[in-house]
């Protein structure tokens, strides 16, 4: 079950920068276990923002919330969340 | 190059029943000729609203703009367009 | 698997009210048997609009598509929908 | 008489976390004390944000506004009221 | 248990002009009529604008409802509802 | 001469306990001693929001300015003002 | 006492333009006598947009309603009020 | 002096087709005009829309508000601007 | 040339109050100088804000932001700017 | 390939203006080394405000990514992109 996910970070300029280059370590290790497992489809960067547009594939509602608020950016982002279908004009089952 | 693509379909109550169908016809196959070109790459049904949410693979900004303003539907769309690049954190080039 | 979901009417004042009435009669039948079957779990009137809030419950996100889609109203109604997960303070699974 | 209830949290990152957890825990217990009541009929995580959609049921706006304004939360909530009715649509009356 | 009510007319100017006179007449009634009863305790014109700004006293959020959904400009108004409670500061009870 | 007044309260976390008591504390007596000079007609409690919706009845937009940016809490509020006028549907004339 | 008008003009493009000719007739004669009375201090043009901007010099709230609500092109227009008051840096009295 | 103009066209779907195709000849050779006197610097498409961004260079505000009001699309557009100055890092005078 | 100008205050609160009434002071020494010059024509209070409308009446655009750059008060304002034009129905050039 | 590019800065008031003034220089000095490279085509100020609107003439969305993400003043603007095409009725190909 796909949704569509937008992700804008705003990190306070008064965190610690080490505190900060951790966060975005475990961050970026986090996304990637998730990506190879399946569960985080897609991640693009929006041009020009620290921001990005994400795929998610997943049982239900309650894991995605689970997936996204173990984000360890979660306590500095804005997250939208669409619901996404199948479309009929599409040629694949996605 | 991707871009994250978003249509709202608003068709006028007043217009053709049947010319309505046709155009609906067209752009099923337009949309389906242009997946399988691999230019629109995904297509999604926004849930509960008659609009969707889309990825275009194309070689600039010209082509793009080509692609989108020759849909049938275009008329009647409202359309918001999202340039995109690869992320960091992605374990794929995409 | 639970959403919130809004809906606003707005129907056209062109619009027949032989039709209208039809329609909303349909309507009416219709959301009756997705409440009996359970998929529509509540639905309560917005004090001083033509608009409802609602709580579905199904299976997926397609399904919840396939299920407002196919309301009579759907043409002209402007739908607005927010996945649910439980929430860790909550005394209930739901 | 039911209300639908939309709450957004925003702590302060400079905020004492011990001072934090302390808040959440009586916010915990102080809605759970609700719900058992009768009174906070509905609480439902939003899926992706540190906020909830409820729904309360209570005899007057000011006991409504008595409820909201005790959480141990209210000082770092942006809340949004909407007074529900019955839908003539419903097949229970609530 | 008062209730601040905004109410913006947006006739259509395709309407019969002796229909519109009709509706408004009656509107005037109603509106009067619920005035001499204490439930629509007061109506001011928002300066510049085919709006009022309202405060309804009621039983009930349905009481509310019913009330507004037979105002005779209902199809042609777009309304919000603000539910009231009494301020700490008031030197009255109202 | 009216005009509705909505009041939004943001004081700072970072202020003084001590100062936001005193603040609240004038607040109360200047609103109060206002309302008793018949010029700060209604004060209400908006239901869950740290806000207020406010009749004030003044003889000049230069007297209404002076008594709101007076008020204790002037630094920490957000205030939108509309004129109001005579309603033609008013069994009053307020 | 002043009042910042802006006006924006949405005439429907179904109305039949020798009446449309008639009403903008009226509404420059109108609005010509009101600066001559003193009472429409400025009319200015928005750059690009069939909008202006407007200054407005009366007793009172009722006042300035009944004027705008008398314009010609009043059921064409939408139209936001801000009452202004004396500014302390401001050299002159107005 | 230059002014950034964003147009959105939106041409009524009841026009009658010879009239529209006549009025954008027409835009097309008026805006050529001003093109070649150097008055209107730059118009680009804005991707996926039936919208532009130009960016015109003009004596005066009455000199660029005559040249969009003349515009054969003018009563279908929705026109914004903004001025520009002269940028303390451009390594041009424009 | 004609500009219409909002600015609206907002001075951070931890900001030295001896430095803040500085600043404020030569604000409005500055903002006398134009006026005095006939630059800054007019200056009203917003009624119930911290902000002003303002008319200024310049050479050119770069004018207007060299003006604007240089208030005491710019690094604590959000200003917005509308260039205004003759208006076809004034009865005075200005 | 062009794109319009908004930029907002917002620098905090709580950073050191040595720090900012450092940042500043930098900025300047990679604006210009991007315009003399053709890169950043167009660069202007908005009038009243703390930012600009430029025109970037790019290889590709990574590109412009790349670009803009490298800008010493990133962490403290508000950036939007509109992908730009060339326009049918412009004289130029650009």
């Amino acid at each position: 079950m796909l949704y569509l996910v937008e992700m804008i970070v705003q990190i306070p300029h008064t965190l610690d920068p080490a505190l900060v280059a951790k966060i975005k370590q475990k961050e970026k290790e986090y996304s990637q276990k998730l990506q190879r497992e399946g569960k985080w489809r897609h991640i693009w960067r929006v041009v020009g923002e620290y921001a990005n547009v994400s795929v998610f594939d997943v049982a239900s509602n309650d894991e995605l919330h689970a997936l996204l608020s173990a984000l360890p950016l979660f306590p500095y982002m804005q997250i939208s969340v669409k619901p996404l279908a199948n479309h009929p004009s599409s040629i694949v089952q996605e």
